[in-house]
């Protein structure tokens, strides 16, 4: 199994930090965002929308985008909830965080410490703040309530939104207004298996 | 069992129409999007995200986002595959849904259609062509080979996707560039059950 994938990128991040906590052996092909690795010929072929993270299994087959992955690699482990609604509740969160989380936290992030904020982009920069400040408020309000995202345990629920908001500050967000958020940032963070993201 | 839904919306229509193909009783609870029934402090207590298509179940509990509504609800149905490889690959295309495509060619429907192109909307609305654009390509070039979005028959991710692509002229682009996605329109279009979006 290989996966191809730039640690800067949470989406890729996520699922290197999986394949430790089950300790699933694969081969990391380190990829260069910045320099356009994901959009050459070649890397279309694998995967026309020239996006990583990208698995590739042992047949050939072809597997992309974070969560779907994070899915596959989670099924049958205590990371994947076996009930039918727990599950759909655990794509509700996927889908929040790839709908209403990642497009203002993670674009606000490679603006910011990526491309060095430059002017051109300051106006979306400014744009894309709200966004990230409702998904902060609406999981501040959850993990008041739950100690993980779904369930009473740990998912790749807490997995996924982990990969970007717990850099949220690199996006120029204040990680200190959000109290749950932080204790549960720690609560993932002691898990066996954790790696930090670089 | 209560759906929260507006059929203006691709995404509250998704789930209307695997209803009615599945035979799945529910009332239907009509919201006015834009009128702003999605955002009130009532609506709010059920979905934080303040977004629709909503589900309530009968005993009280709701789910959001659409394509985890469709999940659950075809649960143990010919819609959603059982193959563990196949799902996750189903679960890739609603993830390209929701992140490659939606964002574009939904919201400049939205623009476009139900806000009547506002001038403070229009470079927006030039913004997000490419994207839709792109969207488009990939499925056109997958569904040119495939006879479906996932495996050898139809499953949620046709009706995800179906959703706003079979409208996609109402955000501004041209399906007769695309003959396999027209095939494909055709073909679920023919689908025991299909109901038109309004």
């Amino acid at each position: 199994m290989k996966i191809y994938g730039d640690l800067i990128s949470g989406n890729c991040y996520k699922v290197k930090l999986l394949c430790n906590i089950l300790n699933i052996g694969h081969e990391w092909i380190d990829m260069d965002i910045m320099a356009g690795d994901a959009r050459t010929e070649d890397f279309l072929e694998k995967n026309p929308n020239g996006k990583i993270p990208l698995l590739e299994l042992e047949d050939g087959r072809f597997l992309a985008e974070s969560n779907a992955i994070l899915f596959n690699l989670a099924y049958g482990s205590e990371l994947l909830p076996i009930d039918i609604f727990l599950k759909s509740k655990l794509l509700e969160w996927l889908f929040f965080e790839q709908y209403s989380h990642e497009p203002y936290i993670a674009v606000r992030r490679t603006i910011k410490k990526y491309q060095g904020m430059p002017a051109e982009r300051q106006a979306e920069f400014d744009a894309r703040e709200a966004g990230g400040s409702k998904a902060l408020d609406i999981m501040e309000k959850h993990l008041g309530q739950n100690k993980y995202i779904v369930g009473e345990a740990l998912s790749i629920g807490d997995i996924s939104l982990y990969g970007y908001s717990h850099v949220a500050d690199e996006a120029g967000y204040d990680l200190n207004k959000y109290p749950a958020i932080q204790a549960w940032i720690n609560r993932v963070q002691n898990i066996p298996g954790y790696i930090p993201m670089q």
